[in-house]
């Protein structure tokens, strides 16, 4: 199945300047049956420094399983990609495939195995033969070079209709440093951590000790706060590595001075986050959801998720109806603490209901002006206390049953 | 929007036979602008006790707030249902409409307010007049009659494509007593505590106390067992009602001689709780999930609804695909205690998955087969403990988005 691309998605893929540290590939192995590019690897120079968040499903992916280790440790020096196959409850074969395919990266790249950090993505369940990835590496290496982003965002996708990309640079300590990074996801995306997959690389010199919290921190307030349909993969990765190589001093952890990569790094996350909404399967509007007012920041978050994930609400708003009712119920059936009399919801700026019911007289006809658009803004105020935090998602249409009803075949 | 009768819905409705003690009509008062039977009146005898579940919705409609009072009392003559607007997120308007609604009750049926339980279903948010349910009270009253249970049940639908009732009867200390109840709900379907509207009448006579934990228990194994589509509403209401006419002596709580009547009463509840996932938004198939070998109850339970609410099971089912993976993914995703290597999954019979992988060169053929048609059954082994549950749901097609992003157009 060919799908169009979405109506949601960027013009065009962004300039990803070389990182220094850093080459790539995106090469065609045959896992894909359209053969299209469908393995990424990354080459990084020693000592890059590396840190992640992996999925929470108690059925995790081998890929998942072998990452976890490998982020103990937080050093690499590869990352190898395959989609077409996730190698998720794919039992001893699946196992060996890791295997070998770590082995053959080492060996490719002259590296220690435990350097070498891998995810898969595609079906699940799909018996696959323990040497069909690693048998893609002496293509994938022979092919890298520091500037094919591109190339590298289409190997990895698999129902996306277009390639993630973002970049960013900052002043660490006098000098420039370089963020760049790829995503894909597309359906099965909700939050648990990350949820799709990313990889993001830096020149930048930082500690894995230093790098850890920054990027469990960004991870919280970006792709943590994205759903697509409220369904989390077994497979969600991603990976932060820094080579180093713009030789800036390496900074302690916690040091203040770090903020300034800090913030680039979550506006890269952010950027690649709302593509992948914006790539949400069947979505045809992009919605940001905010919440104010809650009790706690991770009160307003479960809040917006429980809005973001309801059918009724996302069908609503494929039908360009504001219908508030369904948010009433939404913030009712989330569980956390919520008044129904100091409850306020604006759509598109206009404040529709207030203090327990409809606001008098509202004008109705800027709202559906807002509603017909492709940017779609809900402001929820909980009235309870100062907890803050914006959801994005998409629209729930005919287009994601129809995707989803003939995946495999 | 007239919507086609669901595809799995029974083939006429029940003979429910008249239960002594209760009176019923169902008629036509104009809050649907369809003009058809929106208002259900239902008189009890003198020393009907009354026990029910509501929705745990922190926005709950003004009804909900009524009955919540009143079923600490335990005692009712009368019970007003409407269709076509909810009362709920309708401010002071809406407090006003109880307060009206339940005087008009008293009058006309010569009771105490207090004994006037109250429902609503329907848009929310939109203002009504406090006298608009009122005015109906009186063609309601002069309706009432102890046979039309199909015209109560079509009264209280709204996006129900059909009336949906159920009945059983009992022997209780030597005599036979005798269940009749009706229900409406279709979407805004999750399970927390009752999630739609259900009325159920017996001529038994139980005390408040007795009746109760019976009606808890049987909620819970049925109403709180289906899922549509995970949007718990604000209206959810149960109440069940004991007229006491067939002259049994009255149990006391934890009786093993009422064992029986809750038999039987849960027999009725998981009739209409199966008929509202049969009458589910776009429903073409009525999918089984049994979740056995968890580490308990709860948790069985909340694991088969992480898979009934997934999106992508739901759809791979739509699809008729029997894409095991996405199973595996929504079990990992529950949260609850789950080993990726004891896991087994079967479909119609089949076993597909085990110890961590697909089972080895299962035949597809009646895998195929089961998934053409409108029952489909699904087996998860947790493999870890002696917990057990079972999950009502359905599939979801472009059916569920067609209805729900037009319903208020």
């Amino acid at each position: 199945m060919k799908l169009p691309v979405s109506p949601l998605a960027p013009s065009h893929f962004p300039e990803i300047p070389a990182i220094e540290g850093v080459r790539i590939s995106g090469i065609a192995a045959g896992l894909k049956k359209t053969g299209d590019r469908d393995v990424f690897l990354a080459d990084l120079s020693p000592g890059t420094t590396i840190a992640g968040t992996l999925t929470r499903s108690r059925c995790p992916s081998e890929p998942v399983l072998w990452c976890r280790e490998g982020l103990k440790r937080g050093s690499a020096r590869a990352i190898l990609v395959n989609a077409g196959n996730a190698n998720a409850f794919t039992g001893k074969a699946g196992t060996d495939a890791v295997k070998e395919s770590v082995q053959a990266v080492a060996e490719a790249l002259s590296c220690k195995t435990e350097d070498v950090f891998v995810a898969s993505t595609g079906v699940i369940g799909e018996p696959l033969a323990p040497t069909a990835i690693a048998d893609s590496v002496g293509k994938a290496a022979m092919s890298l070079a520091p500037g094919p982003w591109e190339d590298a965002a289409n190997a990895i996708r698999t129902t996306d209709t277009f390639a993630k990309g973002a970049t960013a640079t900052c002043t660490l300590a006098g000098r420039t440093v370089t963020i760049g990074g790829i995503a894909k996801g597309s359906g099965m995306i909700a939050p648990d951590m990350a949820t799709m997959l990313s990889f993001i690389f830096t020149d930048a010199a930082i500690a894995h000790e230093a790098l850890s919290p920054i990027v469990r921190s960004a991870v919280d307030k970006t792709f943590n706060c994205i759903t697509v349909d409220s369904d989390t993969s077994t497979s969600d990765t991603v990976l932060v590595c820094a080579t180093g190589a713009a030789g800036n001093k390496r900074f302690a952890r916690g040091s203040r001075s770090l903020k300034p990569f800090a913030d680039a790094l979550e506006n890269v996350m952010r950027d690649l986050a709302q593509q992948i909404v914006r790539d949400g399967e069947g979505a045809r509007k992009f919605i940001t959801i905010g919440v104010s007012g809650a009790t706690s920041r991770q009160s307003a978050r479960r809040i917006g998720l429980s809005v973001a994930n309801s059918p009724l609400v996302k069908t609503a708003i494929a039908g360009e109806d504001a219908n508030w009712g369904r948010i009433v119920m939404a913030v009712g059936k989330a569980g956390e603490p919520a008044d129904r009399d100091r409850l306020a919801i604006t759509i598109g700026g206009v404040a529709v209901a207030r203090q327990g019911r409809a606001v008098d007289g509202y004008d109705e006809a800027p709202i559906a002006h807002h509603m017909k658009g492709d940017r779609i803004d809900i402001e929820i105020d909980i009235g309870l206390g100062k907890g803050r935090a914006e959801i994005w998602t998409c629209d729930l249409t005919d287009g994601y049953i129809a995707i989803n009803a003939d995946y495999r075949s």
